[in-house]
């Protein structure tokens, strides 16, 4: 392991420092929304039938640490990845190709790629789509190399349903007023001081982005007014994190919104014969709007498409003149199988999609190599070094589709893969860990407290605003360009899943370090 | 029963509409902070040892409908009430008689006295005092007269621990936002508008009187940093209330302010030489601030004074130089025997405490007729009317202690009395039954939703902060006199009891209408 990026951090607490921490935080936490429903495994639904018992986000008592050249390089590249998966998007024939030859080995994408061909047979009638992205990394410091500064180094990229822009903000907002309050012990400074805790400003900044697609979308078409449909899980526990968005939007833009669970889109919306998308709200009988913009919280996973009504469901959403947050195509750049294609080493396709080689250049910096399991000259490479326990040490193993909880760590790759017949192989790609330094911090979750050695990883939001055009990958056709906020979520580490919303780490934020 | 206000209100809701208004309502509420902690008959401490569960406060689905001449002239009196309960507080001699007859009967009275007294006799370190107070009207229709429009009826008026004054603001947020989401059915219309819907500014208000309190406080005396200090119950269920209000004191005015339950006063504070009071928290070894204002939210009932420890420290912060919001004075001026006095017919106490004749004449027209139970002209002639099964049905005989609870209504005041000796009866006061006209709303309270005939009552809020001087009851003393926001709380009207937190109604708005 590394050495840690601050030593003492974060400081030990008394009982009644602790104890003070803790019920301000549980307060601010439910008093400002950085709330989530508790799961059934907390509270049991039979208790509240209704469903108005909420809880404390999981938060970190402490904003973590963070080199301030990381978290800036973060954000200063962010405007780069949002031209860049962009004219991904917009590059139809070199998306083509990754997608068929992952459609082989993986249905959820085949039928992903089914659903945009069918549109296009028939003929698109938006041009216009909308990413609110983020860009995940994690810190890397060569444990070999003892003069090494850490780098941020992409985990992911998601292209959609982009998760914690509500939370992030606020738990940004706790951890300053904590600080306000002196509720961090004196020799937590000079570390935590309000002008090393950088707001995120996510919840105005993607709010924003949902409100440049309606205005992009011009009038209404039906004569009904114009809204915004978020398409959401049901039951959805990060509620709150989706509702401050919505809420944000109505307060600062004067823009409706409404939410409708996946599975109830065929039921609830309807295309006119201009395939304008139209919103029959139940609770208003009679009354219609036309939907402007989908943002989609739900369906990037093959477990939200239950069968034909969800995959009917988006379908009829990608045939329509709704601007899609995201159309299909902008989802399967979000594969991390182009992720891996973009970052095997010597590939020659950045330089397709950013005109300028600075560019190209710094967002290579930020990649961790990743290799195929094909029967490329690069999938060969790594099907040694992944079947081999001695130089998988160094790897991890991901299936290509969208959402955590599915990785192989080091060790586990060889007896996995002997699992699997090679002709399923190429459905996963090898990475390079990530060796993040050693770090502390304490996380509360449904009231239990653990402290001990964590991992961050530092999400940058971003919004991009586009017109497909001819598909060309120029950046003429990008309408709105900005970086959105940030996040960090931070886990134990003796877990090497990610996911907030799955249960294993915490919403966090930032104080600034220089290292 | 009169006739009510407005028929066909609130509309009715099909099954949609029903859950369209409660799932915004559930989640907006824990999104901004109209929150509770669960009763533990909801949700067992044993499940959430750490108390990190909340839930939506109770609250009404709609706003309530009241007519906009009551509502104003509630607000436009409310400085003269302030002007009125201050000039009382600082008129000891006129308080002394009427605490020296209670004190006979009513031990906690006589209790609050002798710490006065013991304070008085050593002598008072600060001259100023701050009051958020809180008038609490009924609306009242003879239903004798069918050419009769409602008038505002003085219920009580509170000059200690006024709560509700955080989610007062909230929840008139909530129905602006149910409004401008079209959760309300168009036949809710035309009642329902931004512009029937009045604001309460209870947050900012009330957070401005803490810190006028501590501006004029002055500089500290003991060159320790300044604070307020909440004085609490421990555990509190209704903490996001309080909260509201500490955070905006800190975000508006920079002010710091501490929670300290009542119980541990003595332990985390001390006087130093000067009597300033020192507040030293136990999460911050080695540091102390001096109180500026000691502001209680626990202390006005019996029941929070467990013994020796809750006395001594009710003393302590008497003797103390912090401002006292209340004072001793100001919490037995809120007696109902003071109301009472006040409102006995043809009572002359107004107009000592209020020069001008007209304020009289408009204060007098919110009192309901209010009777003593002693041997006075007016006591014998109310004794009669609350013996007799008939004229008891148009009376309530309440305690004069604070606190809900205990009162005794109509047919049930005979019997009551009857079981007392004659001895004890002027511990009540017997007040003329205020007839509010029916009205329907929709409560929901732990995810049960109660719909039906509701009873509400409207809440002032005054901030009002005075120099005692000589104790000379005229204005020239008064540094501060604003109303403060509204609330409605409303309770179904098969219960005759009026509290919230004691779990028999609900946090409400008002909807205006002419009447």
């Amino acid at each position: 392991m590394s050495k840690p990026l601050y030593h003492g951090y974060p400081p030990e607490l008394s009982d009644e420092q602790a104890q003070f921490l803790l019920s301000n935080l549980k307060d601010w936490s439910i008093a400002n929304g950085l709330a989530v429903r508790p799961a059934p495994s907390f509270v049991a639904s039979s208790l509240d039938p209704a469903g108005v018992l909420a809880t404390t986000a999981p938060v970190t008592l402490f904003p973590s640490l963070f080199p301030r050249h990381c978290y800036q390089e973060g954000l200063a590249i962010q405007k780069s990845y949002n031209e860049l998966y962009s004219a991904i998007a917009r590059d139809e024939e070199w998306l083509r190709e990754i997608v068929e030859e992952l459609a082989g080995v993986d249905e959820f994408v085949a039928k992903l790629w089914k659903v945009h061909l069918e549109v296009k047979k028939e003929g698109f009638v938006q041009d216009i789509t909308l990413g609110l992205f983020r860009s995940d990394y994690m810190l890397h410091l060569d444990p070999e190399d003892i003069e090494a500064k850490p780098e941020i180094k992409q985990v992911e990229f998601n292209t959609i349903a982009s998760s914690f822009g509500g939370l992030s903000s606020r738990v940004s907002q706790l951890h300053k007023h904590l600080l306000s309050i002196e509720a961090y012990p004196a020799d937590a400074s000079p570390a935590i001081s309000q002008d090393t805790l950088p707001e995120s400003k996510s919840v105005p900044s993607l709010a924003a982005g949902l409100a440049a697609a309606h205005i992009a979308y011009g009038p209404s078409k039906s004569e009904n007014p114009l809204c915004v449909l978020f398409v959401v899980q049901d039951p959805e526990r990060n509620v709150f994190d989706q509702r401050l968005l919505e809420y944000s939007l109505l307060n600062k833009s004067g823009v409706r919104s409404f939410r409708v669970p996946f599975s109830k889109v065929l039921d609830e919306t309807k295309l006119d014969s201009q395939r304008n998308l139209i919103y029959r709200p139940k609770h208003a009988p009679g009354k219609e709007f036309e939907v402007s913009t989908v943002y989609f919280r739900a369906g990037y996973s093959p477990d939200d498409y239950l069968g034909d009504n969800e995959w009917g469901a988006r379908l009829h959403i990608e045939r329509s003149c709704a601007i899609k947050c995201p159309s299909i195509l902008l989802q399967l750049a979000g594969c991390k199988k182009v992720q891996q294609v973009l970052a095997t080493p010597h590939s020659p396709h950045l330089a397709r999609f950013l005109s300028d080689e600075e560019t190209v250049a710094r967002v290579k910096k930020t990649f961790a190599p990743i290799y195929p399991l094909d029967r490329s000259e690069a999938g060969l490479e790594a099907r040694k070094l992944a079947t081999d326990t001695n130089s998988a040490q160094r790897y991890v193993l991901k299936p290509q589709r969208e959402g955590g909880g599915n990785n192989i760590y080091r060790s586990n790759i060889p007896p996995f893969l002997a699992t699997l017949p090679e002709s399923s192989w190429p459905a996963y790609i090898l990475m390079e860990m990530i060796e993040p330094p050693p770090a502390n911090n304490v996380i509360i979750r449904n009231g239990e407290v653990r402290k001990g050695g964590v991992i961050g990883e530092l999400g940058v939001y971003g919004v991009c605003l586009w017109r497909h055009g001819d598909g060309a990958a120029d950046r003429g056709h990008i309408l709105e360009n900005w970086e959105a906020g940030y996040l960090l979520r931070t886990k134990g580490n003796e877990s090497e899943e990610g996911g907030v919303a799955a249960g294993f780490g915490a919403v966090d934020s930032i104080c600034l370090v220089d290292v």
